[in-house]
Formats: C-alpha cells, sequence, structure tokens
C-alpha cells in the first residue's frame, strides 16, 4: 500500500425528504446565493422544495450554469456575490451547477489579478465561500469531493482546480429527485460512475485488498443495479444506491493507497473537445480499446477485474480478459450506451486531431506515464467503428 | 436504503514514516498536552519519533492513561489543562489513550458541575478541546470516529459517549508501529475488527448493496491478511491492511443506511465487568451463540454472508449457516483466538449475573430489540463450553 492523506469533511445528508433539513443547516443570518442550471429543478419540484425549506432566509437566486459551466457565466455570479455581500453558496443541481459554484466560491475570494489562473496556473486557493449544495444528479462525485471543472468560451479551454476548501459543507442527497431525470442522463451516470471506479482499479496492484473489494462492490452494485432502474424507474431502493454508488466512486475513499490511470477520462475529454460527445459515452467508447491495448500493463487487475466481478474462470489470461471486456461494453450497452466512433463522429480526422494534442502537449497518459499521442492513436483505432 | 446523516471530518495520514508530519500539522503556538498510555510508545520507538516532530513546539506530557481509561486518571489531565493554558491534545498510543484524550478535550469544556454527566447523563457536549492523534494499535476505530468509552473506578461504571466535536482533528497511522505489538492485541484487534463490521452487517437487509459488498470487503481482508500477520510479522503490507480495515470498519462508512445490532458488544461488556477476560475474547465467545440463537431472524444476512464470505453453497439454510459459524469460528482460532465459557470463567452464576444486568435494566438488544435478560441467558448457554 502506498502512503495517503485523506481529509473529507462534507456532511452528507442522505435519503427522502431531507432537503427539508436545508432549514436548519444553514444560519437566519447568511446571505444565501442559491445558484443553479437550468429549468429542471422547476419541473421536478425540487426548487419548491429547497424554497420552502429556505422560508425566512435571506436569498438571491442565480440561475443559468449551463452543462460544462462556463468561466464567462460563473464570473457574472461573482459580481453579484461582491455586491450583494453573499457569504454562503447554495448549489442546487448537478454536477455542472456544483462544479461552477465552486469555481464562484474561489473566485469572489481570490485576491490576484485573474481568477483565471485558478484554473489555468493553478494559482493557489488560500479561501472560498462555504458551499452547500442539493445534488439532484448522481455522476460527478462532486458532492463530496474537492474538484472542480470549467470551460472558457473565449478561448476554448476545459480545466480543472482542486481544493480542500472546496468540498461542500454538506451536500443533500434525495434519491427520490432523481425519478425525473432523463433516461439518456441516467445512462451517462451510470457509465461515468463504473469508469471513475475503474481509473482507480484496473492499474497494477500494490497491495490494497481493502481498496479492490470497495471498488469492486461498487462496480459490482452498477452492474447488478444499473439495468434495474429502466426496468423500474420508480423504484425508490435502486435509485439510492445508484446515487450512493456514485458518491462512493469519486470521494476519495477508493483511491487511498492504490495507483490511479485517468487516461480514459483524458482522452476521453478531447473526444468530447473535438465532437461535443457526451463524456460517458466518450468513456464507454474508450475504455474496450484502452484495455485491450494495455492488457499486458494491466493484466493482474484485469484478472481479478474479470474474476471477482463477472465470475469469469479459466487459465487463457487472454480470453480471460477478452470476456471480462465483452461483458463491460454489454452492461454498457444493457443501460442504454452502445458506444461507437462512427456514431460519435470520431473519424480518422479526429483521431489524427487528438493524436497531435497529446504530441504537442508532451504529455504521457496512465499508471506508467507510457501513453503517448502514439499510443492515443493506437488506441482510438481500437475503439469500436 | 435507510436515511442518514454522514459527517467525518478527521484527516487521515497513512503510511510509513509519517510521525515526521505532526511537525507540519501542529501550530508552532499552540500549548499542547501529549498523552500516552504505558510505556510502550518507550520501547517501539514512537515517542522518540514522535519527540523529533514537535521539536520547538511547546508540550507537556501526561502519561498513564490505562487500558480502559478511568475517570478518576482523566481528571487530573483535566487539571493540568485547566493550570496551563493547554490548548490541543495529542493523543500518542491505542484506542484507550486517545478514548481518555477525548473525555478530557469534553471535561476540560464542559460548563456544568461535573463532568462524569457527559457519560452518566448524557449531558450536551457544546466544545471540545482539539485533538489529534497518533494511533499505534488498529482496532478500536477510535482514530476516525466520535466515540469515546470511559471508566470510573468509584462506581465500577464503563460509559461512553459520542460528539462532532470528537473527531480528531487528524490521526496518524503508521503500520511500521504496529510490528512490536505483543500477539496478544494483534489478535484481539483482528477480531474486534471483524465484529465491528458484522455488527453493521448481520442484522436483517434494507437493500443496501454497496455497504453490504464493502462490509464484505473488509470481512474478506481479515480472513486473508490475518492469518498471515502471525506468519509474517514483519510483513509492511499486512500490517498496513489490517491497519485499514480496523478504521474502515468503525468510522460510520459501512453503518450509512443500515440497520445495526450491537447485541454482541452489548453482551461481550457485561462478560468483561463480571470476569475481565479481553475484549475481543468476549466478542469470539458470545458471536457463534448469537447468531445460533437468531439464525431465523439474521437468516438472509448470514446466507450471504455465507455465500460471499466463506463461498459456502447449499440449499439447506441451516446447514450453511452451521457451516459458516463453524468457519468463523476457526478463522478466530487461526488468528490465535479459541473462545470458551469455562477458559474465560463464564460460570453458570457469571451466566444467571448477566442476566440479572439485563433484566434489571429492562434494555432489550438486538437489531430488533427482541433480547432481553432471558434471551442474553439463552445466547450465554449457547456459548463454547
Amino acid at each position: 500500500m502506498q502512503n495517503f492523506e485523506y481529509c473529507v469533511p462534507t456532511r452528507i445528508v442522505f435519503g427522502k425528504g431531507q432537503i427539508a433539513r436545508l432549514a436548519a443547516l444553514l444560519s437566519d443570518d447568511a446571505k444565501i446565493l442559491m445558484t443553479s442550471g437550468g429549468s429542471s429543478i422547476h419541473k421536478n419540484g425540487v426548487y419548491e422544495q429547497v424554497m420552502a425549506a429556505l422560508e425566512g432566509k435571506k436569498v438571491t437566486e442565480f440561475s443559468g450554469i449551463e452543462p460544462n459551466p462556463k468561466y464567462e457565466t460563473c464570473m457574472k455570479a461573482v459580481e453579484i456575490v461582491r455586491n450583494e455581500g453573499i457569504d454562503f453558496l447554495l448549489s442546487v443541481g448537478g454536477g455542472s451547477t456544483l462544479d461552477g459554484t465552486k469555481f464562484i466560491a474561489a473566485a469572489a475570494k481570490y485576491e490576484g489579478d485573474d481568477p483565471w489562473d485558478i484554473l489555468a496556473k493553478g494559482a493557489e486557493v488560500r479561501e472560498m465561500l462555504p458551499i452547500g449544495c442539493v445534488m439532484t444528479l448522481p455522476a460527478t462525485g462532486s458532492e463530496m469531493n474537492g474538484w472542480s471543472v470549467v470551460s472558457r468560451i473565449s478561448t476554448t479551454e476545459k480545466l480543472s482546480f482542486w481544493s480542500q476548501h472546496s468540498f461542500p459543507q454538506f451536500s443533500i442527497l434525495d434519491p427520490e429527485v432523481t425519478k425525473s431525470l432523463p433516461p439518456r442522463q441516467v445512462s451517462n451516470g451510470i457509465v461515468d460512475t463504473f469508469v471513475h471506479v475503474v481509473e482507480q482499479y484496473i492499474t497494477y496492484p500494490v497491495n490494497t485488498p481493502v481498496q479492490d473489494r470497495q471498488a469492486e462492490g461498487v462496480l459490482l452494485t452498477l452492474v447488478e443495479e444499473g439495468p434495474k432502474v429502466f426496468a423500474h424507474p420508480d423504484d425508490y431502493d435502486v435509485r439510492a444506491n445508484l446515487f450512493w454508488a456514485a458518491t462512493t466512486a469519486l470521494n476519495g475513499w477508493l483511491a487511498q493507497g492504490v495507483v490511479q490511470d485517468w487516461a480514459i477520462h483524458g482522452i476521453g475529454h478531447e473526444i468530447t473537445a473535438f465532437t461535443g460527445t457526451d463524456h460517458a459515452k466518450t468513456l464507454a467508447l474508450v475504455l474496450p480499446a484502452l484495455w485491450k491495448h494495455q492488457r499486458k500493463e494491466k493484466q493482474e487487475k484485469l484478472l481479478q477485474y474479470a474474476r471477482r466481478v463477472w465470475n469469469i474462470q479459466g487459465d487463457d489470461a487472454n480470453a480471460v480478459i477478452d470476456e471480462a471486456i465483452a461483458k463491460t461494453v454489454a452492461f454498457f450497452e444493457s443501460v442504454g450506451i452502445s458506444a461507437s466512433r462512427k456514431a460519435y463522429g470520431v473519424t480518422e480526422e479526429v483521431c489524427r486531431q487528438i493524436e497531435s494534442v497529446f504530441l504537442n502537449r508532451g504529455v504521457r497518459l496512465g499508471e506508467r506515464g507510457n501513453l503517448g499521442g502514439h499510443e492515443v492513436y493506437e488506441i482510438l483505432q481500437l475503439t469500436a467503428e
């Protein structure tokens, strides 16, 4: 096991009817900016529940934080924060709303010239406004971690920052509200969660049985519960299990002491940048190809995964790994994601452009740092046509 | 899944050489009281490492917190805290040292007449001194939870309190230092950890697959790693895995949304009170008997445990459960704990005394509240002679 430090101070408030807990979680003195995305919270009853809980408190509203939240939008909120003396941010929505809110919280307290430096130059985040969260979408895990991803229209960049100050003080997760999600977001959330886990698990072993078993536990839960949510969309427990799986997958718990990868995300982000494909769909496309390409380097963990998650037996390592990859693809299909280059517009030209991105950046991906532009191109060639 | 709230703000600093991190984790301005138990930290090099890291800081030492920490001892430390204006407590030792330190932290800030009321009357803990911890023994999980158990000599009571203020700010866990532990403490720690998990797992199902798999992951780790520590006492990874299993078992993570039991602990505590038997040994004695007694009530989870932890197949529920119980007992024996009434002095008279305790208290144990004095007596009769 590798050395690690772990500190996740967020209070998770999980379950039916828990949005009402906002009344007690927020001080009456706080000057709150409530941030949100589009119209979905008005359709699913979340807005009414939040407003009922906030009765008697000082609340300003800021809506319009888009999927892949924009720097430009966030900076409008920062102006409101400064003009109105806001001292608490309440994010009501999905991962994008929360990621944008985290950046607003950092930018509002940033003492340098340009808050974009937090993302572009890793400028130190010494202080942030406190954040609370009502999370409506199981997927990103942002409700229990310190990460934020923000895009800038003017420069077409998509960048991230992490800060210990960026953890929400509290996150309310009511699985009931996820019943109204469109199937596309549910499918994406399941695949996103699955790939979050494997980025922390399918690498090379460093003797971490607790963490491995817990990663496998989340994967097995997704495999068992994922298809159920489409067959029984009103089943509360299925919704609750998928929500808790998503939070568990990326709150750092599975990452402690292990070797991590994140190459699937690295390649997937570029596919989204060039084609606009949903994040989760790019992951479903890249994962099988990357595992085929790295089958030797990842062999021990892939065999463990095959055995423990899919109960595949056999002595021929290649055959076992191929079967595990096929079962993984079939699982993605069972939750509504049939990934293919053609469907997503990943043409030969796009593959070459992505190759160039990595060649130019000189970045090497993967837990062994062995994937440069050429290898990324090879992996793209191995994706399903 | 049941509703829950979860908030564990402790920073875990895990790994080789991490005691040196104390220098950065503690402010130079803090007036620190370093609390400890007996002589073990002087024998295993921990004291020297701590003192080296504390160089230049203001430190007062208080040693002598005993196993099953005593109220009377803790109150001596409270006097030092008050006289010297101590503003930070650093616990260096095992779970007893930390539990005592938590009580010191609460008592020193208690505004009522008698700090014992915190334990005896559940008096509200509004504020505590901040606590840091160097944990030297994998067992109680106190390093990442808000619980403290304290005894009082004058009244022969052993009571506990929990507070959100009671979580250590940080806990340093260096598996290297556990290599010098006596085998008896290692055995006890493994069994204690195992039973902590099953108290949160072998109850009745409420559809919590993530939590169940994670509980099973800790149990499987103990089963696989436990015997290795005696065969290879110098293996760092085995020590690290047992330490992380112990912390994971009782930091609340496995308990979220599930039904809990804690009857094994309830009965075990009385056996310790009447016979002085080690806590973990009482758990190893009671567990098989309680499962036999409650085999119908716990049937679904016992069958799941049999299948997933011990890979026992079969259609005869009773036979499967009996085999799972036998494998559990064999596991306890494989880590050095062969529990029996006779060896521990649990005579017929003691069984009747314990029955009376529960009859007089009117407490009913178990996840269904169906175990009163008579049932506890029946369970004691089912323990190994």
